[in-house]
């Protein structure tokens, strides 16, 4: 399985040396990047994944190189090299190359073909544990490269056997590291309206969810996070995958709950129909 | 002049592609480095940056691959390459490649010799001006390569005519993007105690400059800052660096103050005798 890097108008193998050491997003963290997957071959709700990442780009003071046609047509010579079913792309705009180790000067971007992700069918079926940690991401709506705490917390998250840290502040739930959570209360489901990334697959599920049960975005206290009738999370690797542990709090029964099962059902479906 | 950078026992162009993509320092911003240089040829107070180096590295759970000794045999190699009378040094230590775009298996250590970093002689005379900045660092002990406002905020500075971003939070100042702060009111110096990163330089002026006024580390409010009667920032590059304008609130009478100067001359006495 070949996978290839998009860089500078050509294709590199995935772990080929690309990368001059005086990158911008190296040395100083100046840089945002997205990922997706395809389904039936086809990069998933690419649009929604492209707007949000020029978007970012633009926050961050940061011209992408290429137009969406340019993108399009780049991501399906890479699926092609590729000889995979499905794969995932990582896209990454940095700040590019500094003379002087921090001046900007012309971006760097590079599109990276990656195997997908293999998640534990196990935890979609009897959920994760998650660890509650004071912090609330700075710029939350942009999809930048910090995940310096998940990385810092990642051997206590293996001891504890805990697959993520909830992110909580001044009282309020936000996200999980790198993905979106709601609860279900009295069959009404909650996901947080503020400090979060706007995920493509949480608002896929707000409007699937929204076809069948009341659905609110608005604030989430640790405390009715701890107390909810379901808890999950959404990412585009995750899809819906259940919480039923924070900390040593078990959310509900301990057991994925009925909405969170309905909406992994949903979801797959939406998948598996993808482009056809 | 050639320079070189240090990466996996081999010495490298500066300008070599040499990091694979993966690398989590650019995905996921797990990195720290640090910076230094010489005077006369000789690596300014080198174990004072190794001391911190080492403990931001531990404060992040990874492993210096080199001990101080190996490290201070590279430094004279890429030293000797250079044929500068005088360079800089940048550490820099990532998580290493990530097979999956998360897990840190094995670091990556390099070290880059550079060119000195031209500060403008005018500054150092004349002063510079910064604009506040609501921010405190995340982990602000640990030099991490996060410097996203900074990056984003480059154009502003630019425009405003200001040099670097003041930030404060709270009603607290604590520093600017890459260098300490110290006020002098009544002839006393003082230097925030709490969110800052530990300056080698900002040590150093505080026991040189306590043999000749009386310097408090304690809290400093914006609007200590903004009544202050002299206001300097210290720094590797920088030294002791005035500053003369915060916004449009000019500090003191809008000139580099009697203690600022006499700051100056001692750390210019202090670099020129270096190891002799």
């Amino acid at each position: 399985m070949p996978f290839f890097c998009y860089f500078e108008n050509e294709f590199h193998p995935l772990d080929a040396p690309l990368l001059k050491t005086n990158d911008l997003g190296l040395l100083r963290g100046y840089a945002l990047f997205d990922y997706l997957r395809t389904y039936n071959g086809i990069p998933f709700q690419l649009k929604a994944y492209w707007n949000r990442f020029t978007q970012s780009a633009k926050s961050l003071n940061l011209e992408v190189p290429l137009t969406y046609e340019q993108v399009q047509e780049v991501m399906a010579q890479l699926y092609r090299f590729s000889g995979e079913a499905e794969i995932a792309y990582r896209l990454l705009l940095t700040g590019g190359y500094a003379p002087d180790g921090m001046t900007s000067i012309k971006p760097n971007f590079m599109i990276r073909a990656e195997p997908l992700s293999r998640e534990n069918p196990v935890s979609r079926r009897n959920g994760i544990k998650v660890i509650p940690y004071e912090y609330v991401r700075d710029m939350p709506l942009v999809k930048t490269t910090n995940y310096i705490h998940a990385m810092v917390m990642s051997q206590t998250l293996r001891e504890q056997g805990a697959s993520d840290l909830l992110f909580h502040k001044e009282g309020r739930v936000s996200e999980l590291t790198r993905s979106n959570v709601f609860i279900v209360k009295n069959s009404e489901i909650i996901t947080p309206d503020r400090d979060v990334l706007k995920g493509i697959t949480r608002q896929l599920v707000i409007d699937k969810a929204s076809q069948l049960f009341p659905v609110h975005e608005k604030s989430i206290s640790l405390s009715d996070f701890l107390q909810a009738d379901e808890a999950f999370t959404t990412s585009t690797t995750k899809g819906v995958m259940p919480i039923v542990k924070v900390g040593e709090q078990v959310i509900g029964d301990g057991n994925p709950g009925p909405i969170s099962k309905t909406l992994q059902a949903v979801l797959e479906e939406v998948y598996k129909n993808y482009g056809k």
